[in-house]
């Protein structure tokens, strides 16, 4: 059993971990949050005790943190007494944040792939350029460390070994797709941190293919997908750090990720990346100031926090897994469907916020409990995922099948879904 | 009679400015070339001797100059003897260097009205709010000051002079069409700095109709114009300059500007403005630098006189008159035709830089001949406009005359244009 828990960042994210975690303090115990920005952690902490969110009396504390420093990170650690942290900050934190728990034995948990602020998506795999090679430490100190729990990558990783456990004898394919089929009202805005959202598609498109990395451009290839609840939907193919952990724990020659973008999304980014203004590499401006045009870009883009409040329609991200069970050939989709205005209501975010931040606090929660207390270091398809969707089930994150049999939620009932279960349960408008 | 030169600015109209003077330095004397960046200047007196433009022997000298400076650039013009400032800099100059040279009693000339780096598109008449204010102090001191003496503002205005003096009894409209049918071959540039030229059309468009300053929103009012060489061409209402003074000098009801823009610049522009990159208020970024949107967006994209190399085409540039003349309606277009390719052969510089640059140098060498040493603050409207146009037309940019008696030449033999003359000279394609 651990307990104790330091979240690490105070975005969109930061917020729904921050209730998520409230919510089960029964079983996690004191929540702390840190940020560089102590207000935006006071905000958040007030939004937790004016929605009640804490089930039980306990502590939730705000701190002020530059979690690129690995001693002040290892102090906090220390002087809070958090066996668990969950890692949402920057992308550009992990490493340290990591450093921090192997120094001090507490549990690390993250919900995207460590990236240098200077380089665009290096040399896959991407997790062996950064994570993996902090593995034996980890072994060998016996610390967990839980690599990409957010939804994808996370749920979309246990999606994977669910249907490997489950559903298929050999798989030939899973196809990630992430469609977010709501509306913010903004001319543009990004859905999490601007700057980790545009160097996701800045460089190449790294994608495995019949057992090899393939390298494309973004908006080279589309794919169009009719998918429960948003509908028919254009996706391209877009790399994303779950092919990077994927493509070597399952024996799959096909893993891709797809993900929706609008016309707008599409004309504002080749716009900013034609001019330049998506690079991370700084300029220098006439009056001789350096500065980073995507930190710029950045800094005049909404909040993605700021979206919430008027934010309607849903999201829907799922596997499209393809392979062989018992000699005959199978397709599955397996899959959420989010609600934007569902998760303002409960916690104050957005749905992109809600499916990255529930599935780490259930994560936090399974290691509390010993069930994902791996004492290593993890991607989440090395883990059980029953526990996990389970949880998420209950969290506010239910997974559903949809395969030749129909569309039906994940049952938990001790044996896969069919379609027997399906009956019960009110179907999703198509 | 004066003599000495200080051009302020070493971008691509600076280049121009320097070109034409030394190739009449046996009127203007010595060439002194100041700029923020002493190897810019550098550059350019390097274009002038390589392409010996000096037309005989003389004094060509690059500074460093902060012209913000007013005692640092009085203390220059006073060192180097220039009589004549030519001021290609910055908009954001105007009113130090115009200081300096009522201190000194060196004679102004600039191309673009003055701009505070803080507000964006003022109340009209834009010239009322910096220029005109030392009006008095210009008169009292015999200083020569000639506002906006490059194309546009500059040419146009004497074209519409020509227009009143020669052409009408009364002048019902000058609308002011600016086309640049050129291809630089770059996904988007701008022709000079860009952050002048954004801050052209952020904010309100003023045009000047039925006697009253009129306000519209950037691309709100488009207008197709049948012109000669570069074709039909679809323009934009645009706020401009030469209005602000035209209004006040001409007794004209409707003085107008329209710009051609093509998809791509449309769009691009539309995107940057409406993600805010086209501000001149500082943002901060996350790490908490504090830096102004549209100063990085310059600094991302292409130095406009890196563009003459590969510029290819023509600009079209003039003011479509319609009054009475006679008792009779009359529809006069006055403009002028440059070629990108012709003007980097010449002096290393595409057309825009080009056309703003060679009417400046003209101002001065009427300057220094006496011929426009008016002693005071004066737009070009002000001023005799055939000497002007006799002398740009010496130097690269002819006039030419389109009206219901077809397209010609302006003649310089002492009366306006008619057809009788027009056989003589070749028609340019339509």
């Amino acid at each position: 059993m651990k307990r104790n828990v330091l979240i690490i960042g105070a975005g969109g994210v930061g917020q729904v971990v921050a209730h998520k975690c409230a919510q089960h303090n029964d079983v996690l115990g004191d929540i702390h949050l840190a940020s560089r920005s102590i207000e935006k952690c006071e905000a958040i902490l007030r939004s937790v005790r004016e929605k009640r969110s804490l089930k039980t009396g306990g502590r939730l504390v705000g701190h002020a943190l530059d979690a690129l420093d690995v001693e002040r990170t290892a102090q906090l650690i220390r002087d809070t007494g958090a066996e668990i942290v969950i890692n949402v900050g920057s992308a550009f934190l992990n490493m340290s944040v990591l450093s921090a728990c192997i120094a001090t034995g507490a549990a690390y948990i993250d919900t995207a792939i460590h990236e240098d602020p200077l380089k665009i998506c290096e040399t896959p795999p991407w997790y062996g350029n950064y994570e993996w090679k902090r593995h034996a430490d980890c072994a060998g100190a016996g610390i967990t460390a839980i690599l990409g729990a957010g939804f994808d990558p996370g749920v979309v990783n246990a999606y994977a070994a669910l249907a490997r456990d489950e559903y298929f004898d050999k798989i030939d394919s899973i196809d990630i797709v992430d469609v977010n089929a709501g509306d913010h009202g903004r001319y543009f805005a990004t859905n999490f941190d601007p700057e980790i959202n545009f160097r996701e598609f800045t460089g190449q498109v790294w994608s495995w293919q019949k057992g090899e990395w393939t390298a494309n451009k973004m908006f080279e290839v589309s794919k169009k997908w009719d998918l429960p609840v948003v509908g028919n939907r254009t996706t391209y193919l877009t790399g994303h750090d779950e092919i990077h952990s994927l493509s070597k724990n399952l024996d799959v020659p096909n893993v891709r990720f797809w993900m929706g973008f609008g016309e707008r999304y599409i004309n504002v980014f080749t716009v900013l990346r034609n001019l330049g203004l998506l690079s991370e590499q700084p300029v220098k401006t006439a009056e001789g100031l350096e500065v980073v045009p995507l930190k710029v870009v950045k800094a005049v883009l909404p909040d993605p926090s700021s979206l919430a409040p008027d934010y309607a329609g849903k999201t829907c991200i799922g596997d499209v897994v393809k392979g062989v069970k018992d000699g005959q050939k199978r397709e599955i989709f397996i899959y959420n469907v989010a609600d934007h205005e569902e998760a303002y209501a409960e916690v104050g975010s957005q749905a992109i916020s809600y499916t990255a931040g529930v599935p780490a606090a259930a994560a936090a929660i399974l290691v509390a409990k010993g069930d994902w207390d791996a004492r290593k270091m993890v991607n989440v398809e090395e883990l059980a995922p029953r526990p996990f969707l389970h949880l998420l089930d209950q969290m506010g994150l239910p997974t559903r099948i949809r395969d030749a049999e129909g569309d039906r939620p994940l049952s938990f009932e001790g044996k896969p879904a069919t379609a027997a279960t399906r009956a019960a349960e009110p179907a999703l408008a198509g």
